[in-house]
């Protein structure tokens, strides 16, 4: 199976976090367990935030994503589509929250979690927990909504 | 006047999001009116989420450090320091929030208000408005909290 974010249609691909068309991105990959969405992201050296520990604002970013990643597996399911078999629908952030549990160490894999709690057609729920090894070091929501005509590619003649 | 972290000491002069000696960062810079943080960032083309739009995981991270940046700044006014003028203390993020309010376009600057709602020894309360030309496209709020000695350059060996 493919990660979520490779089967965005290309207009949709460039995003800095998770698309795969962006070359100076984070490339954020979220695969559906059938339960869950998982994902594993190996942070940079410059994601410091103090010395030792990464950027909180990366841990944001990944959250984000892979939320989104997630939500878009939870609408695929709901409509009878594959995650990760077949194109996958755009969602976008109405809003996202960060919960720093502790600090995250930087220099090993971080791995997360994303499951969904609310659904309806318009709107998906997502919690995200992010681990270093078997610590849970920040914890995060995601609303995630449909992608609005606004922001369809061409609608600022891009 | 400096920006509060251009005076941020060395070892905590590092962050990906604002720290000055972090080659490959952002460098968000924060600078206080006397009633407010004010900052301005210019996204780079990368900094992309759909054609057109800013990344939202880059807003979040604008936040979080203009927002941990005016936590600093309102400690300082709180102790009789001068923001910008003396050393900054190093606060960290213990959560954040962001409301997603319009698509962010990509092209020009940004500018960010934030103002402390909420001050302790231990904690500052900010919130955030990002503004693209005179429309407030996110609006966030961050807990920030004094440096944990566990986050102390040294804690880890480093």
């Amino acid at each position: 199976m493919h990660a979520i974010q490779d089967l965005y249609p290309d207009d949709f691909a460039h995003c800095y976090g998770c698309g795969r068309l962006n070359a100076h991105g984070l490339h954020v990959r979220t695969e559906w367990t059938g339960q869950e969405g998982v994902a594993v992201f190996a942070p940079r050296p410059e994601h410091v935030a103090l010395p030792g520990f990464v950027y909180g604002g990366l841990i944001a970013s990944l959250i984000d994503c892979h939320g989104i990643g997630t939500a878009a597996a939870a609408a695929m399911v709901a409509a009878g589509a594959v995650p990760g078999g077949d194109p996958s629908p755009r969602f976008v952030t109405g809003s996202l929250h960060v919960d720093y549990l502790r600090p995250t160490p930087l220099g090993g894999e971080l791995r997360l979690r994303a499951r969904p709690v609310e659904q309806s057609e318009r709107k998906v729920v997502v919690e995200v927990s992010v681990f270093a090894g078997d610590t849970e070091t920040a914890r995060g929501r995601v609303v995630a909504v449909r992608l609005p005509e606004s922001m369809m590619p061409g609608a600022r003649g891009v």
